[in-house]
């Protein structure tokens, strides 16, 4: 694809150190990342590599220190160049190569063993990573190979938020005295058009969650993430005003594809060649599916929860139902950006809201 | 002056609500304002008063409930349309009259008594909104009216904040046990390029302040606002890693400058007639300055203090000195920016920092 305006500005976002530092400390991300390249080690060690997006390069080196025989570091903002620094400045240079550009554009020479990526963005597909992510499969993964993670899955849920809606919307009905309502309509717009990256708890949700989209990383296509749809329906568990959807997404580090885990045996070899064995205690059961999850109920991860709130709330009383659609799709104007159309019908009234991710 | 494209970017950035959600939220200021309006109250009664930046008009409410005659809320930015119904849904339109535009550029038939404005940005002076009270001040303002604050100083001091510094930078030391210490000099440059608003405590503060610049709102012209150059000369009270500096700001609420001082008759009339009587309980000694204060050792403000940390700070001795000069200046590209030249020296070496808040 064309390297665009959007991408120079997409790339550029992540050349300032600060995200990084953010993602990093987020120990939730970095430390199951870290887990699942210890979890398998045994099929890394002595492979070839390639880390979609590498950033820093933190994943690189933890491949490195798995036994990776060599790591494609790719990357297309000018945070590559750090991370060579860093790379060299821990003579690794030998194994980790950082190649500076995009995946649709570096070249490489051999096929790859393992793809290793951290391409979330909020709402799972924001950023339209994972297409970096699916060039890179096809184009160099190995019959066989690891694709970490391996799935992943995007929920929504109905939420009920008063302490929001007070804070940012009832407050103008009295502001030291003064009734500000007038400021309601444009306060709610602001505060509601566009969906917001907040922290909710379990406690906000009111019924399980729906599966809006499932994604195979070893068989998903970039064509059917151009845009998603899913019909829900939600049986409220409580008596609450509905304030708006939730959404959140988990993701899993599984082995290679079911028709392909025939292990090798230089990986067999490699099975006790940890550099770091603190992690391998944390393998108490190692075909337990490791999960990085950013459900509200979970640890608090950078992602937190993406909100997308009505203008006005509806009152729903314990079992009743909400239906209708969603639909997440690429910006035609920016792919960067997500274009989110809402359906909502209870009880008699229907409703629509869209939205844009920017 | 001609409406430039950098106005107009500043201007919509006030059409959102969040920030007026912000400003208002901030008690300290916001009550500060109104316990100002209420002391001078009998000034006020009767009066005319022009509101500079209304903003949602909350301060021109204040004015109309001290029994203001007339109240002209100015504002170029969109929420000028939000003031105005505030205004009508408290049936204050035959008191408050909204005019959506530069103070530069509409026009009044009449002189005012009082001026009030909460125009003080990040440093007191980054957004260059006092400009605006001058122009207001030198075209309508009759003699011995008030102006509300009545005068202003920013402060400087030398400070230390270990966390911070750790934080940012020793961070990147030994990040999950590898050495990213070459991302060091990227993340000194990402970390402290650009002034910082952030909270610090008075322990962070190594002595006392130096006035870099005391504005009198009666006497102050927009030409000495242009460039402000100080020098300071700093001793160090402890022993302490010098990380850079801190600027905050305080204004002052006191009556018409002393050569003006004649309240006129209907200001005594009305002066038992406030609608808030609360306010008129603090007013223990009416000749006791009101002071909204920014400093690190004041109740938090959404100002907090701006801070200029230096690449590597410098250790300090007790009683070490740190000498040098500082300017703002308003960028020429954008006067709404501002210039920062911090010169210092401390023993044999002397170092220049210069840097733009946007």
């Amino acid at each position: 694809p064309p390297f665009t305006d959007f991408d120079m500005a997409y790339f550029n976002s992540y050349a300032h150190v600060g995200i990084h530092e953010e993602m990093i400390k987020d120990r939730v991300r970095t430390e199951t990342y870290r887990a699942a390249i210890m979890r398998h080690q045994n099929f890394i060690a002595g492979k070839v590599v390639m880390d979609v997006g590498c950033g820093t390069g933190i994943l690189s080196i933890f491949c490195a220190q798995a036994g990776a025989k060599r790591v494609y570091a790719v990357d297309a903002s000018e945070i590559a160049v750090q991370a060579n620094e860093v790379v060299r400045a821990n003579n690794l240079s030998d194994v980790v190569i950082v190649l500076h550009g995009r995946v649709e554009d570096v070249q490489i020479e051999e096929g790859v063993d393992v793809i290793i990526s951290e391409w979330m963005g909020y709402m799972l597909l924001y950023e339209s990573m994972l297409g970096s992510v699916i060039t890179a499969r096809d184009r160099w993964l190995k019959p066989g190979g690891l694709i970490l993670p391996s799935n992943a899955t995007l929920y929504m849920a109905p939420v009920t938020h008063n302490d929001r809606y007070r804070e940012s919307i009832d407050f103008w009905r009295n502001v030291y005295g003064i009734d500000m309502s007038a400021m309601l309509p444009l306060a709610k717009q602001c505060a509601f058009e566009e969906p917001s990256v907040e922290t909710i708890a379990g406690e906000n949700v009111l019924t399980w969650p729906h599966v809006v989209k499932h994604v195979d990383c070893y068989s998903v296509t970039i064509q059917e993430l151009q845009s998603v749809t899913t019909r829900y329906r939600f049986k409220s568990m409580m008596r609450a005003p509905l304030h708006g959807f939730a959404f959140w997404f988990d993701v899993e580090f599984n082995g290679p594809a079911i028709s392909q885990t025939n292990r090798q045996p230089s990986a067999l070899m490699a099975d006790n060649q940890a550099e770091d064995g603190s992690q391998r205690k944390k393998r108490t059961n190692p075909n337990e599916a490791l999960v990085l999850s950013t459900a509200p109920e979970d640890p608090q991860t950078h992602w937190q929860q993406t909100l997308i709130y009505f203008y006005d709330p509806i009152d729903l009383e314990q079992d009743q139902v909400i239906e209708g659609s969603a639909t997440l799709s690429q910006s035609r104007e920016n792919a960067r950006f997500m274009n989110i159309r809402l359906e909502y019908a209870s009880g008699q009234r229907s409703f629509v809201k869209e939205c844009v991710m920017r």
